[in-house]
Order: C-alpha cells, then structure tokens, then sequence
C-alpha cells in the first residue's frame, strides 16, 4: 500500500493530469492519493494558491472580487471539460463564489479557509477524473479522513491522537483522492499546514496507514548531491537516509521540508521522491537505513543568512555554569542558537541572522557583556553554513581532511569547523560571499 | 624593575643557590625575590614541602615528629653551614620546633600552617644569605607584603583590595625576598595556594608592583612546541601570547599553572620562563601581544580523560531553549562541561571524566533521556583532547587541512573537531590510546 503525492506542478492541467492518471493505474498499490492546488502550467502563470490569496485580501479590503473568482474557477474548468467531466466543476464554482459570503473576519482563518480551496476543489475534480478513467476513487475531505490539528492558522500541526481514526482510511475500497495542506481543528475550523503543507499531509496519512511507502511525485527526476542550478550534470542521490535528509534540508536543500518528514520518519515509512514527468526515473529513496554507502559524502549543501557571536572570558571554563548563564540570556531573548563551537576561554554562538534586529542585537550584546562580565565579544555578520553530508563519513578516516584541504585551496578562510561525534555532518562556517566557490570546490572533491 | 620567582629544585643546595645568587647579582632590576621551599637535590630526595606534610600528618595523628623535625632543620643547618650563615638558623629552628605547640587541631589549618613554613624559613635564610654576599636584602613576610587572602585553606586567591599595599612594597630600598606560596587572611590566618603557588605569588607580586616582567626560574631552558619527553629534540617556544599559554595549559603543559597567570595577564606584565642552571639561554617570554608568529602553530598539546555524551532529538534545533534544558541539568548536577559542538539535530557535551562518578553518570544519562525526551544518548569514555595552538592560525587558510591530514595519514579517526571564530587554536578529540602518535604527527608536520 502506497501513499502518493502530486505536488502543484504535476497537476496544473490536462496533460499533466494525464500522465498522473498513468502513473496511479502502473500500481494498484497506490492508494492514497494527496493533490495540491493546480499549479503554474508555464512561467508566467499563477498558482491557484497565489489566486486564492488574492482573492482573500480582496475579501478582506471589501473590494470587488469577481475577477479573481472567475480565474480560479476557469482553473477547473479546463481540466473538466478536457476530460469531459459533469459532476464536480457546479460544486466547486459554489465553493469559491461561496467563499466571499463567509462570517469570519480574523484574518488568519480567513486566510486559511480560501487556501485550503485550492486543494480541495482539486481533489473533487480529480476523484470524477480517477473515477471516468478507470480508477474507481473517492473525495476524501481531511475531516473525514481524521487529520485534527492544532489550533494554529497558518502553522498547524498534527494532534497526536488523529491517527487512530487516519488507521481506518485503510478500509476503503476504491482509491482515495484527499486534498493536501490543512486539517480541521476540535471546533471544526480549517487551518493549513505552513506553505507545501500538502507534503506534510502525505506523510501524516502514510504514518496513519502505515504505508510500504510514501511516493511524492515533484518535477525532478530526484535530489541531487548539490545545487544543480550551480553544478553542470550534479549527480543525483539514489538512497538517502532521514538523518542526511534533514542535515541537507537545513543548509539548503528545499525539496521536502523538515515538518514533512518527521511523521513519516516516526513511523519508520520510506519517502520516495520521484518525477511526474519522468516516472521511469528511480527518483530518491529516504529511509531510516540506507542500504549502501558508495561514498563517504552523500550531499553537500549552503545556507547564507547566520551570524556569530565571539565572547571571551579568561578561565571561563572554570566558572561552573557559565555556558548555562549565556544560554539563559539567549532564552530570555527568545533568541534560538543553531551552533556552539568553543576554545577554552571563549565560546561562539551561530544563529539565523534573521531573529535579529539592531535593537535586539544591541540588547544582547549589551547583556552578555555586562551580566558575564566578558573580556571581549565580536559580532561576525553574514556567514554561511556549508554542510558535508553523509552517513558513510562515521568510519571513514581523511574526510575532514579533504574537504578542508580543497577549501584552502581556493583560498577560503574557515570561521569555524565543527564536527560533533555523530559524523553524520561536518559543518564549516564561512564568509557570505565564498559560499557557491565553496560548494563547486567539495562536489568536485568528493564527487 | 623585575619580580624573579625561584622554584625548589633551584633553590636545594647551596651549589644551586650559588646560581641564584649570580643570577640576582646580574641585573640590579631584580629587586622582588620570591622564594620556594627546597626542592629535591636528586632523584631519590625528599622536599622540605613533603616533609612538612609528613611532619604535620604525625602531629595531627599524636606521634612523634622528633626525626622529620630534625630532617627539615638540616636543610636548612647544611645550607647556612655551607656560607657560613649566623643568625637565621637559630629562628629557623625555633619556628620549626614551634609547630609542633600549636593550638589548631583543624586538619586543613595545621597542614597549611605546617606547609608554609618550608618558604617561609627558606625565605628568611636567603635574605641573610644575599646580604652576606653583596646584595643587601629583606625577609618580607607575606602579612607585611600585604598578601591578603580569602579564606580557602589549600585553595586561597587573592583579594583585589591586597594590591594597594603590595605596591607600597617599591618604596623599599634593598632587594625583598618574600617566600611563596601564601598569604594571611583578615583574620591574620596563614591560608596557602593550591601546590605550586609560589607561581601564584610570584604573579601578584609582579602584578602588584607593575614589573617590568616577571622572571619565573625554573629547570627547563623553555616552554616546548610538544612534550619534549616524546619528541627528540622538541623546538623550544621563544615567544608565547597568554592566550597561547592558557590554551597549551589546558591540554597538559604543566609549566605554568592557570592561576599564576592570571594576576600577570591583567596586569599585563610579561612572564618569562628561564633556566636556573642555563641562564644565558632566552628562555619562553608570555605576554599580551606576541611580535613575530614565525610558525601557524606554536604548539601542540593533548591531554586524556575525557568523556563524551551525544544527545539526539529530532527537529532539536527548533526547540526554543533545547541547549539550556541540557546545561541546566548539567549545573543542577554540580557538572562542568568543556566543549559542546552540534550537527542539526545533536549535541555533544565533552567534559572531564573525573568529574563522574558511575553513580552521577546514570543519574546524569537518565536524567537528559528522560527530561528532554531523547530520540538517542551516548557515552564514549576515554577521550583524549588534542590541541593545535597559535596565534599565527588566524590568517593562515590551510591549518586545519594540514593538521587533519596528517592525522587521517596515520589512521587517527577524529571524534570531534571543534573551532571557534576565536582561532587560536583548533581542538580534536581522538581515542586515548592515540594520544602520543597524534601529537608525534601534529609535530612533524608544523615543525
């Protein structure tokens, strides 16, 4: 039994329809079908998605709408009558034109009720498509299908107890063709996962239903062992494990977001990533063991927008408690760290650029200097993290010395290493403007 | 104006004072003389401070102490004989007997009271000494120097209000030989520093009367690049800056402790380590700011009995706080941790093994598992921590390339590999067992 997802571009009209109608007949284990929001058919299109958000703010600023209700509807309509379709396209033109006469007026919910239409008025559409083509399917709306979230617009998250009643999904005869992206909360309001939440709905349902698998049909053939848009012919990874999946998805690698993963890696079912316009592709595999390591490195990936933070006190590391003192200011704060290299008498701090501003930059700067009584403290804007993935590393003496060697060769100054026992990742710490010089120098050392 | 601190072994014999003479008699800026207890004057010795010890062990436990009275008078009587010395012995052994009528019956008091006396009396028998032989001189007590400590027997520190009157001691007009290794509290109790404290002494003595440096006399030519016990012929360091010195100190060299330091460092006076027995050689200067970095690395260092714990929890890095629930429970448990390097979803906390009794270490184990919520713990004892030292590294790109190279070369996996924006040094724990051969490879390949 197979969970599948099609993302927004597998999806954006007749002829893609067409080849995802294909690939759910190759395998009748494929099941569980989760469909996005019509994405963009070339360009310069728009996403439904992006319409329906218009169409909200509209809503909100009491202007006229009836344009952008007309463009998402004609969405449907195009794929309805490619596949000469009755039934579904008169509901969801009620739908949408019914939005407009909703109460709410928080703007968050109001939000979270026009994008979740996207996904599913597309999923009507395409459980009659299944249906008139040979694959018997059912419209399953995530409240019946049990997904109850958190009461969080815009950033739900899956109740623990919904995968009692998801289990049951199992019984269903005929395919199911559920819409991605949000849940329903105990009061039985819509609230969406973040944005490319329909990959955390897949993942949530493959958990539930315990699935062989979690197919997640993109379009690209798989992910690759760096940036293809800044490496000619990049290799593509074959097997990840989860760990890897998640060390490169934080330096960078944008394919399937963390939240996706995690019900799917907790349940302990393999993500596959695979092409919809070339299904024939192996795609990516992501699982909790891979079975071979051909090279010590699996991926390397990049992540700019970090600063670091120098303090130094002498004997610090005698000071009982000092690094819980220095922590407890950054809690204060809500400020989080990602990193905490250290010499004897002095510790660096590396976080996300982003929670800072020059206020709350100064603030804790001015704290830890006074409440630590600090020698001295030095403020290190616009770093990047370059991230050396692979499990094959743990036992493989020499490659911490070769990636650091081909950074020095291209005369690349290290801000910081820092490899913890795990061995699943190194990281360096780099100045902004050095990193795709430093990405291109390790894939071609270890690729 | 220089403070100049004798250690035992050039202080045993009269052939040795011979040379400390000489060498005060060499630059009249030598004017503060800080004096230790007589050390061994061969292998198979005995020093003065041992036998103090043995001397206070017997009278604590009600047994006789004629014989090491005796054996301690006689250091003192051999030398006095041998430059026909007058008044100081008759006081020496008057105090010496005298300790024996002490009221205190508090172990650590006696034992400090006791211990002090080694300097104290060798102290009194040097200043006479120098005045019989050309360098006018006096005995200045710690009380009267103004050495004034908290109230930490074994373990006093200076108190910051102490340096006022210790500066009033320029004012006098003949060299001051002041014995280390203690000073007296508000309440006029002998309190000593930890074991090797006429360092200490020393250091805020030099700190106290702004010295032009401090000359600390030892048995070695200079501090060396490694442990001249395991590399023939082993470079000596000229130069050191006291970041230097304090990171090489952390890792094992055990020249200079960290406590003699710091008084020197803040007042920012120059310590130089040279030979009593070769005091032409240059000797190791440390200072503030090093002229020349001739080398990257100007030392390499590695010390053993570390224990490192890796903790994992998936999406840990989006936990607000997650690194200090960790070292909370660490500071509840009265835990130091030295070193805390992370991947994304882990954290290693590497700490001395002697702090952890099996006992705290499950407590310290169950404890993160369960508080946190753990996907994964684990502890690896039998770490050794190595480190490449240098102010040079800073700027020069390929170090840590050089430095894991050579390890990877000689089958050293690294466990860890930590460095700070700091730069001054680069940290990697390995497995005891390859402790020696590290430093060897290190070595060989910066030297």
């Amino acid at each position: 039994m197979k969970v599948v997802k099609f993302g927004g571009s597998s999806l954006s009209d007749a002829t893609q329809l067409k080849k995802v109608l294909k690939i759910v007949k190759a395998d009748t284990e494929r099941r569980f079908i989760i469909v996005s929001a019509p994405g963009k058919r070339h360009e310069t299109d728009i996403k439904v998605t992006d319409l329906l958000i218009q169409y909200a703010d509209a809503f909100l600023a009491n202007q006229s709408t009836e344009m952008v209700e007309l463009a998402i509807i004609e969405r449907y309509q195009q794929i309805s009558e490619e596949f000469n379709l009755k039934s579904a396209l008169p509901e969801i033109a009620s739908h949408i034109h019914q939005l407009k006469e909703t109460k709410h007026r928080d703007q968050a919910r109001v939000m979270d009720l026009f994008k979740s239409s996207g996904e599913n008025c597309h999923a009507m559409l395409i459980a009659e498509l299944f249906s008139a083509n040979g694959v018997p399917a059912t419209y399953v709306n995530p409240n019946d299908a049990g997904i109850l979230v958190e009461d969080l617009p815009g950033e739900a998250i899956i109740k623990p107890v919904a995968y009692t009643k998801i289990k049951q999904l199992k019984e269903l005869d005929t395919v199911a063709v559920i819409p991605g992206f949000f849940g329903y909360t105990e009061e039985g309001e819509i609230c969406t996962f973040s944005r490319g939440g329909s990959d955390v709905t897949g993942s949530i349902i493959a958990a539930g239903v315990s699935a062989d698998c979690y197919e997640n049909f993109t379009d690209v053939d798989a992910i690759y062992a760096a940036n293809p848009g800044l490496i000619a012919n990049c290799q593509p990874i074959t097997e990840l494990s989860f760990r890897e999946m998640r060390e490169l998805s934080y330096t960078g690698f944008r394919v399937l977001h963390d939240e996706a993963l995690m019900p799917a890696r907790q349940a302990n079912v393999p993500v596959i990533i695979k092409n919809t316009n070339n299904p024939e592709a192996p795609g990516t595999k992501i699982s909790a063991q891979k079975v071979s390591h051909p090279t010590p490195v699996t991926g390397i990936a990049g992540d700019s927008g970090f600063t670091s933070i120098y303090i130094s006190k002498y004997l610090m590391n005698r000071q009982l408690g000092f690094g819980y003192d220095v922590l407890k200011i950054f809690k204060e704060l809500n400020l989080q760290f990602d990193h905490m290299p250290s010499g004897i008498d002095d510790i660096t701090l590396i976080m996300r650029q982003n929670q800072l501003t020059t206020e709350l930059e100064n603030t804790l700067i001015s704290r830890l200097t006074t409440e630590l009584e600090l020698d001295e403290i030095k403020v290190m804007h616009n770093i990047s993290m370059i991230a050396l993935v692979g499990e094959g590393m743990k036992n493989n003496i020499g490659v911490a010395s070769r990636a650091t060697s081909a950074l020095s060769k291209k005369h690349i100054n290290l801000e910081m290493i820092n490899q913890g026992s795990s061995e699943v990742s190194i990281l360096f710490a780099i100045e902004d403007s050095h990193t795709d010089e430093a990405i291109k120098a390790l894939y071609h050392e270890f690729f």
